[in-house]
């Protein structure tokens, strides 16, 4: 049989709305070109909070190493933010990427040609941009131990977090990083903060050492984390490839995918390590959050959502012809003058959620 | 007496040059306006590992301590990296800011009018940014313990650093975020990571209690760094200051003086508590670093550190004559279309270090 297991997981915010439309794409799919899921759907951060108490169940995240993929909405509703450290929404993700061990978050930062002018960058600086980050994610200050608040004997409070890698954790990153470059300009450079952290330096060491051994085609650069957010406004288009920790590439990355002006528009995938059974497990989400502001208003746009789809079933289920569909809908959609608030500009369409869905799978 | 101690520490990189500038302004403002300074001039980073092996020596942490403000150009010569983790260039500017405890680092983030087309930044949503960061130095994870590399029983190895912040910390650099505000649009917005960090929950409830305590005219927000990132390059006037951690500052005040095209013209100063004596320690010192790929040519823009030298007069010596001065002389040869490189635009003068600060000089 090729029925694939999903795992679909809408989460807080605008999850549930964007991820409605990709239930459409999914329906046509099934109908014309023959997709086999066996869909399992699950309630993650507030939306699991609200009915279940926890962020996130240990059902969910069997269910989700059971999986043949995942593909995630958003979390991070702040309604919940009173109820403590370890029952936020975003221990749903955290604990996602950690069990499953998604150690490559892989967050594209593409300049769409229809919507340059949604940039707040000059159109010269950002046109035909295409910037591939790869941020660690089960390492580094998010994960690393000891943490904490304590209470010292005046009353006063001392807050710690531990930001650690070691040799391993690095490596199989920045593997995942020259790998990537290869099939695209060859180019990677490697972003940490190793004039004041040692774990940087460390960082660069492994990166370099492990360039020496297996990569030596691919051309290497290392830059400082605080240059690099420069740089990344300065001349985004110099880079090809980032590679980065946990913490670092947070940041980095959603400054990145700012610098298209379409938010609302990049897919990312997390990607853990190729099993003994040959299998991978991968979570797909949007670069955008839950977006707390805009939740219920039925404005979202759906399209990262959609487009992390494509890239599920082109990575993770091999259909690459069904994820190019999806994309080309999606292109062609936009030059149709379809726009969400987000990308909105002068004389094209303002559309809401669903119409923006019905649009992309009117063009499939 | 009326004669202030101030020293000079040129450090590695254009440092040594863009200060040349400097001494051009002082031996005016000395002639012409009565200034009376006891200067002494010492090496630190790369220069001072090049003549003493250490990139600061003891003696000139006492004379900064002695003096009553300190003016710093900049460290960070790569030809220096391989000396190891405690004797990098950077240790002089860490050293000075954790002996002097300058806790609070203000980076404006300014545009000038006649630079807004260096920026990368559509003009529009540059246009009139006003931006303060107030930066943590001497806490977060620059300088918790523990900190290393270690090396496994395995042979591999792990790199630890360790972010912490204590109630006070936090307490201090936060009111000078809000009596800054209050002379300014009375706006703080307070950054951290409280979704996976509990230093970041502890810093955000500090600030709030803080807030609720003493400073509740001042209007204050809360938001994530990564959002902030994104923020800034989306719509960065929605900011008046911006108050957060050593680390987070680090890269945010960076990515903000970027936003203005013109981070060769961006002073800051780096503040103590006041002493029992009514001393304030203050370091200030340009926002670009040491630009190695440039030093030594002579073409780097001396206007951030003669900037920097303005701020110093008006703020650790009262001398705000001056400091208008210079400023309005700096913004007059800029009218008159001096350029050096970095800010350079089409139809204005290409001038050299040297030429710009003569200028400067010729306006005073
Ligand atoms: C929701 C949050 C925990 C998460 C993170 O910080 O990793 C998000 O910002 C992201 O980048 O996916
Ligand atoms: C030189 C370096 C240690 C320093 C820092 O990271 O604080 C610099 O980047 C800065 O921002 O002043």
């Amino acid at each position: 049989t090729d029925t694939r297991k999903l795992l679909v997981l809408p989460g807080d915010g605008i999850g549930p709305e964007v991820m409605r439309e990709v239930a459409k794409v999914v329906t046509w799919l099934t109908a014309h070109r023959g997709l086999k899921l066996d869909i399992a759907e699950e309630l993650v951060g507030g939306a699991s909070l609200a009915k279940h108490g926890v962020p996130i169940r240990d059902e969910v995240i069997a269910l989700a190493k059971e999986a043949d993929a995942v593909l995630f909405g958003s979390v991070g509703d702040p309604a919940w933010s009173h109820v403590g450290f370890d029952k936020r929404p975003e221990v749903a993700i955290l604990r996602l990427r950690q069990e499953l061990e998604l150690f490559a978050n892989l967050r594209p930062a593409k300049v769409f040609d229809a919507l340059l002018d949604a940039s707040t960058l000059k159109p010269d600086v950002v046109r035909g941009l295409d910037i591939m980050i790869v941020r660690e994610t089960v390492g580094g200050i998010y994960f690393g131990e000891p943490r904490g608040i304590e209470t010292l004997p005046d009353g006063s409070r001392r807050g710690v977090n531990t930001e650690v890698y070691t040799t391993a954790e690095i490596e199989r990153v920045a593997r995942g990083a020259f790998d990537l470059a290869r099939v695209r300009d060859n180019r990677v450079c490697s972003v940490e903060k190793c004039n004041v952290m040692e774990s940087g330096l460390l960082w660069k060491q492994v990166v370099t050492d492990l360039h020496a051994r297996d990569y030596a085609d691919v051309e290497l650069s290392h830059m400082l984390a605080d240059n690099c957010a420069m740089q990344l406004v300065r001349n985004p288009r110099q880079f090809d490839v980032l590679v980065t920790g946990n913490l670092f590439g947070d940041l980095l990355s959603d400054l990145a995918s700012m610098l298209t002006g379409s938010l609302g528009m990049l897919p990312s995938a997390t990607l853990g390590a190729v099993q003994e059974s040959g299998k991978r497990h991968a979570l797909y989400e949007p670069i955008h959050g839950s977006a707390p502001d805009i939740a219920g208003q039925g404005i979202a746009n759906p399209l990262a959502q959609i487009l992390s789809f494509a890239m599920l079933l082109r990575y993770s289920f091999g259909r690459e012809d069904d994820a190019v569909l999806i994309e080309t809908a999606v292109s062609n959609v936009l030059a149709s003058g379809f726009r969400t608030a987000d990308i909105m500009s002068e004389g094209m369409a303002r559309v809401s959620t669903a119409v923006m869905g019905d649009a992309v799978v009117q063009e499939l």
